[in-house]
């Protein structure tokens, strides 16, 4: 039960968290946000998805995102792809890092990809495979790992199991979500026992939404289970259109005020990165979501 | 590092509440709003204050709420008292116990209630006197114990010696309360624990605000800590007129849906619980704050 002393935020508003806004945000703000939360000492962003643009048209314009930003040295920019046709159209526009999803829900599943769990797994072993042939990192996203909103209460051991067979598939990293902020921290603690059974813990990434308001609480309990990287969203944007209650990804300002508190390294300069969650906020005619951006005193 | 298996929870809606609402709210909607507390479960409700009304118009009433309440039996119903005087008239008006309050900042102290510290544990001195005498229990709040928007930083230390004078005194429990919500968990702990080398961690409750979305997860380092009586309000109404950010105390709805999770029993029903915010929240014209009772499906 000891802290980490550093933390790996994972900023994925410019994907998990303006694919789920309704409005469509202009190519140049993305690289704009991407660009400032950089600048604002962020590491790893989630800077796309390569998912048809059928499917999510906010993100249709990735390509266009890869070319233009400014590549900091020492910044990682994944992005998201469903499937193997996905994969080499974000290798073809630039990508050198890639996230792929699955999920124990059979229900959300079929729900909200269209296919069922074996098929996702499937996909995602096609991609993992030519991915490592050609030493891609490959993240791995689990969704609904504390609870779904068609099938309830999900089972530690089938959250375990599925990360188990993704990781030994050659995953480099799996994000574990709780995609409706359903979870608290006992059940995120159990969960995080289960599945560091298989997969080492510095391997692991904690991806929390606020529905319920539970999200920093949840994360501090994956901290003092050894967790040491956590996603989150600057401004809090993006969220969950099957959660009831529009509250969504845990906001960055949020987590790094609490790990600031909490004497634990992030390499994130507040200031910047509440100016860049304005900046994006205002782009989506909104208030921050942040509660931290909201009080910060300028 | 054992959690409490209960926890008592005050509902500081009533008044800590309602006193940072703009609006005035007519009798019959606090009268009701107690009695549907009460009903969903809540044992300690506080309903009113004593403070003169030309300083809190919004609690004018206190003596027709406590005369229109029905009391159930087993419940709690203190009321705030700023001085000797406070207490005669809460004590005329029916009450049977009553919270004092004062607080480690000098500034806070001269700046929120016009007169020193020392002043401030004067007139709390006399009132824990006459109550101790009359077998009236008295609850102490110490505000501002992890910060101060004007003096800052607050040590530790300073709390602790203000708690050990005040609980010394007589009082039967303190309330040691984050007003401005600037807390994270490393500090909580460190307060935690610098005050219960005076005063039993049982006679402690905190009383944490959300400015910084920090409330939960510092409730959870005081669970931690054996901290067993939480303050919140209903929908998370209130707030404080100072600190910037308009966020205010921690749920009600938020905290039980954790310690639910936590498998901690607060006697509480969160049906009637949620009801009862969404009833408070309307009358007050705005959606409840609590992000439990805005997901919360019907």
């Amino acid at each position: 039960m000891a802290f980490p002393t550093s933390v790996e935020i994972v900023d994925v508003c410019p994907r998990d968290g303006l694919q789920n806004e309704k409005g469509l945000v202009p190519v140049q703000v993305k690289i704009e946000l991407i660009n400032q939360l950089a600048d604002a000492g962020l590491r790893v962003i989630e800077v796309g998805s390569f998912v048809s643009p059928k499917w999510v048209p906010q993100l249709a314009d990735s390509r266009e995102v890869l070319a233009g930003i400014h590549r900091h040295p020492g910044v990682r920019y994944p992005v998201l792809v469903p499937n193997l046709k996905g994969f080499d159209l974000a290798i073809a526009a630039g990508a050198r890092e890639v996230s792929v999803f699955t999920t124990p829900s059979e229900q959300f599943s079929q729900k909200n990809t269209n296919c069922s769990v074996a098929d996702s797994i499937r996909r995602l072993s096609e991609v993992v495979t030519v991915a490592k042939a050609a030493n891609i990192r490959v993240r791995g996203y689990l969704s609904c790992v504390l609870g779904c909103p068609y099938e309830g209460e999900i089972a530690v051991e089938k959250v375990a199991d599925l990360a188990k067979t993704i990781y030994e598939m050659g995953c480099d990293e799996l994000s574990l979500g709780d995609t409706i902020g359903v979870g608290t921290p006992l059940k995120t603690k159990q969960m995080l026992e289960a599945v560091s059974a298989y997969v080492p813990i510095e391997k692991l990434a904690v991806h929390f939404h606020d529905t319920y308001g539970q999200a920093l609480v949840n994360i501090y309990a994956a901290l003092e289970m050894g967790v040491a990287i956590i996603d989150s969203s600057v401004a809090g944007i993006g969220g969950c259109p099957y959660a009831k209650g529009a509250t969504g990804n845990v906001a960055t300002e949020d987590v790094v005020y609490l790990l600031d508190g909490l004497g634990i390294k992030t390499g994130i300069d507040m200031k910047k990165l509440i100016a860049t969650g304005r900046y994006i906020a205002k782009q989506l005619g909104h208030e921050p979501f942040s509660r931290v951006n909201r009080a910060y005193a300028d």
